[in-house]
């Protein structure tokens, strides 16, 4: 035990080791039951083609799934003298199966098993992505229907621009979210394509049969070019960081209001008192520290795409070990975004308005253009409009028009659109529920 | 002329007015047709709601057709006191038009109205952007099917690894751009949303039929969030930026293949004596130059996004004039990546291919695996052939095995699945082509 | 006219040409004085080793002391067919004086001739960037000096906190800018090595005295290693755009500070309307547009280092045509930080106080920590004072402790310390004066 | 024990006050020595200005002792409980010292605290970063003149060039790690103002003697600006960690170098074999996978700058707790460099030169330029010269000229000036060394 499998008997300076071994030990803690998954349908493959023998796939997949069930449980430890965790698998299946756990490597390269188990978790976050995304535009849009009457003004500049509420501002996040499940759909797309069989990027020479591999694990594609599927363990994983890069810049925005809202002078909101936090030398503060590290860590979050781009550039094609440099900010990215995504949506719950403060904010000046707008329809050409009632305000005679005066269009305070949007969502969430349960039944069925 | 439409005749530092205004002059040419197509949709609508007569219309879209002709013709110029295109175009109206000229802003800021022309124009962008990916794969499929037999090393960590061919290279690139063709119907799946109506990000007390105008435009769905309508800007500037630096990271490697090919060391190709240049001290030197400045502005390429990712976070929501610097990222980034498809594209027609290095290349090390396969086959667990084989090496006895007794998966030199990847690029660009005359059937029924 | 310098009669592929000239023609606007100088330094040396004769060198030396002024009167343009502002002068030269004309690329290659060129204007722009530091920061000085009394509430997580004052709050960007004054010097350093005599990378087969022409251009240092010449063009890059940036990150707070506090809501202050633009829909709004695009344009100052580490990363050792995209945003970094500077200057001159809004907003809780240091010096551990007060302020019996009581430490209110800060600001001018007129003595004198 | 030192009985929920922890209780392992000695500071200046009595000053400066040597020693665990070190260390002083250990964080709040211990630890990075620098450019000095007369092929476009060898090849990232040495004495120079008396960013109530404390704690200056103070971890951690990526620029470049030396085509060197991996599949590979996790690791260091700008941008002033996000970039960018330095250092004793190869290489061409300036010495123009041998290699007739006609510059293969560069590294040591002690010596009083 211990020994890395290419070894031939060469000593290996103890702090190189260290070196290359990095933060695999810990981090292939995530891949383990991906690689489970992915050896038990290539060795479902092998016997299918005649490779293997049906009673050798029969104790793999037996083996398999009991490692695949202790990876799920946190029950499996990688000791860094194994260096990552598919040596641990390939281990653990020969100290049981002997011979036969040697034959489960036959047609595989190190390079296309962690591209596939990188792959398979990375589609699985996307799945466990979309579903938080669905809850929290969810109750972004209860909470749009529950203040639907909630004024506040509307900014432009950081000044006070036109009315606005706080329906229509729930509602933005809702529909950008919204968005996001969408675009998700994009990167399973991207990842739908099976790499097991590039091998180490140039294919094997054993008639595998790729295809099958695939459909046993749920792709709908094979990813043909086994040069392009190594290179494209970076391409999949820098478009998976951004899109988790793009739902927290809604995040931080998000987080930015709230902090500006229960700033004293604006003064719209305050959070529960469970999220806030006092200071070591101040008696009176109550910080919103978990709303500020929110909006921080929707800006950290960019980073995943940038390491990432980094180790992945500068290359010629071919599998170099630069590439190996490209798990930990694909899995912490993922981690992150779920956790932010959570933590969002608490805090939404923990707001409360307040709603006289609100109302006082609501200045004649936000009510101009509506001024304006009815001088239009009542036939005066805009920039007309516009400019007698900059001369009202200016002599301070302007006051608000009338609101039953006002007609609005879609979007506006008056229609904010949230049971259009409410269809939206749910056109989103099915179409994601759909593709999870497509993938969940392979996954299910693998084990048969 | 001159004044700014929201001037209340109040000076403005002459320096001050310079920074404000910045490349805003020089981008906008690439906008104002885009401007013209979305004054004329909104005038269409607004004449059916009755907020304008139908003469007035008429003679608006006479003269935004005209306008739009002189845009695209390059014709027309923005003076920097003008500010921007926008300001231009109402500029000219009213000049033509008079009082009607003052109509088009009615139910429009100019928020809403950049958010669309900036939307309108990414959106040609990706389907230009589509076709050229589509050129470009079927040249790489073409060159694949043409040096079908022109064997090449296979290197990891840049050793020598197994068999390889010019056929699996040129197919490696060529199925990475066909997931971008694709990746492309995401980046305008997030575009589909038409901003108009946002006006400055609250909604217009106006009612607009804003379904209308985006049905003209060819969007399929309204951006109903004002709020989100003009946050969206940066957003889906970023996932547009982001799919061009994706794009780029493929020609990237691309390049930097051809760079560490055409060196004396692997010598596998040379570039046509039109694509090299000399060297202003050096007599004997011919360079790649046109490879290396693919290769950076490739990495170069990655800088939009980010730039983008700057200037459009660390606020609050609602519309600030940070992201005013939005637009330059979005039309570069859009721009360069054109030039560097075009780019790569001829450089791939200069390629010469060495046969006689590649052949000389190939050394029986690549075969290894390919002897310990034969094994493998025979009955041998591969753990205990792939011992066996090192041995060979080791002592010297190693022999390439016969290639007769290859059988290759998918994607493997023997086999490197062009036909395949032909259908997948036909149905990619099939895909794009639709949505591209859906889009281009809209934007010539808009003058009717 | 028009062939370049290396091309050995081969066509060239006319949209290749484009791609590889690049924006070369417009930026080297900017390096053609300073390439004129490098040349004049270069051709005395070699008149001093005997390489070039006598007359030679005073006939080159007027040439080039024409061509430094015209490139400094902004009289020269460079064709595009030219490629570039070296191979202007070159082609000037000789056009003139023949032959002679043509000796002055003896004993130097276009690598370590644009290296210098590069390095000499950015060495420029340090002193230039020193220069506008060393202005605004007194300006702020000056400013905080005025308004040593204003009070203002100093905030934490944006909410109220401690007392403070327009004196601590210009203070505080005057210091970090003089920090950046001094930090400028060690960007000074690293450029402070001549790499003149790199040639391509490997140095010259000539005995040139590097030592002498280092001297001539006012550097201490000669860059031995001609490979770390070449690859230093990078690297001191680098170094001189995130100074930049740094500069950036104290402007870009600034100008958030200012957009917060011209809020209706905080309402600290105002701008003069020459520095507030309209909006096109809103008849009310005068906007802050200067300083959030002075914010914004802080932010996208880093973009420019981001750039040229992608340019520049990815490649072994040696000149790649890769580095060449290392000019952009060098230049652009330094032109851009200048404009920031200069426009974040105006606009301090630009703030109007609203003194009634700042004393209304000193609410009683500020004074909170205040209040539990005076029962610290009256004997109580901090943390029994601090929970005592906290009762107080939560049973509403708080009040604010008069102000005699109070002794403060230096940076506190009562004691900004700006004539501390005025010293060390004179201290760090008068360090970067002496660098300065240390340079342009030697530049001077290099026309004798 | 547990109550976070600001409680005032509210609940948190359990998985917001996870998410506030986040890393610290892992990261401020590093950090709790140095909080421990600015406490001491903090305690003996407290005892001087009378706040403490001298009784009380002892005894902390006893257990603030203990703590610092546990801490050191690795003892100290820090309980998600408690948040951070900073909390573990107050709580620890209080079980010991009751009502003392309250009293000192008189004058003092988290924010200060933390920036000094953060301000101290890099301080102390950058001292060990700058021997490791040392050592390493010196064990390459050593190289370089171990290897004085093994020629190489210098490149340019990864063409073969000039002549070039493999002192020069060493020398050039000595020189470059000299400056890097160099530049580490700015970092400290923008780190070397205390931070301490800026309490939370508004200075203290209380006379406390600033500079005193900076004094023992072997500061220069105090930070005058309680405001900047602050603001200024991001500044100082952005200068720190971009150091660190321009090391590791240079580290990328000479990984890269090695990378492609010991590919089979270049064939230059090879790895000693305790420092190459093999492959899970091909029996035959050694790679060189440590000097590519060096390239990787050295780009993917530019991850900590960039992540760092990320979370401390987009803000006023003051303190937000998106600053805390500024202590895991810093401190990992830190350890990270270090980690590198030691790898490359041992990987370079680790490379064995193939003088064979390397001669094999020196093709004729790489004389050309040799060639034309024996003819300009000999009174032709270049550009002449630079023809005529163009023609001779056209021709087949060049030969390499003999090598005693050959005078090179500074720098040249024959003069590659290594007893200078060593000169200048005693020099860049020596001054990193008295920087060092100086700070050694106050660290060592303190304790007195």
């Amino acid at each position: 035990v211990g020994a890395q499998l290419w070894a031939k008997d060469l000593p290996l300076d103890a702090a190189i080791h260290r070196f290359t071994v990095g933060d695999d030990p810990q981090l292939d803690l995530q891949l383990l039951s991906w690689d489970c998954a992915g050896s038990a349908a290539h060795a479902r493959m092998l016997g299918e083609i005649g490779v293997l023998k049906s009673e050798e796939v029969q104790s793999l997949l037996v083996e398999l799934k009991r490692l695949y069930g202790a990876a799920l449980a946190g029950e499996l430890v990688i000791d860094p003298r194994l260096e990552d965790g598919h040596t641990l698998i390939e281990t653990e299946l020969t100290a049981v199966l002997g011979e036969t756990g040697g034959r489960i490597h036959t047609g595989r390269s190190r390079n296309d098993q962690v591209t596939l188990a990188q792959n398979l978790w990375t589609r699985d976050a996307v799945l466990r992505i979309q579903q938080a995304l669905g809850l929290f535009a969810a109750d972004l849009l209860r909470f749009a229907q529950n203040h639907r009457h909630t004024e506040l003004p509307g900014y432009t500049h950081l000044q006070r621009a036109m009315p606005s509420s706080f329906a229509m501002w729930a509602a933005a996040y809702a529909e950008a979210l919204i968005e996001e499940i969408d675009a998700g759909q994009t990167v399973l797309a991207r990842l739908d394509h099976c790499p097991l069989g590039a091998a180490a990027g140039y294919g094997v020479p054993l008639p595998l049969q790729r295809k099958r591999v695939a459909s046993l694990l749920g792709y709908r594609r094979v990813h043909v070019s086994p040069i392009d599927a190594i290179a494209a363990r970076i391409r999949h994983g820098l478009a998976f960081c951004e899109w988790t890069a793009s739902i927290a810049g809604v995040l931080e925005r998000f987080a930015w209001d709230l902090s500006l809202y229960c700033s004293t002078e604006f003064g719209f909101i305050a959070l529960d008192s469970a999220f806030t936090t006092g200071s070591s030398i101040m008696p009176q503060k109550r910080n919103p520290d978990v709303v500020e590290l929110l909006r921080a860590r929707c800006r950290q979050q960019r980073s995943y795409a940038f390491e990432l781009a980094q180790v992945g550039s500068g290359l010629p094609s071919g599998y170099h070990r630069d590439c190996q440099l490209s798990k930990a900010p694909v899995l912490r990215a993922g981690l992150s975004i779920q956790e932010l995504l959570d933590v969002a949506q608490r805090v939404l719950g923990a707001v409360r308005i307040n709603e006289t403060h609100c109302s006082g904010a609501m200045s004649a000046e936000l009510f101009a253009t509506e001024a304006a707008y009815v001088r239009v329809l009542a036939g005066e050409p805009f920039r007309a409009a516009y400019r007698a009632v900059g001369q009202e305000l200016a002599s301070g005679s302007f006051q608000r028009p009338p609101s039953k005066s006002v007609q609005a269009s879609l979007g506006a305070p008056q229609r904010p659109g949230l049971e259009l949007l409410q269809r939206r969502l749910l056109r989103a969430n099915k179409a994601a529920r759909v593709a999870a349960q497509r993938i969940d039944q392979c996954m299910q069925a693998l084990w048969l």
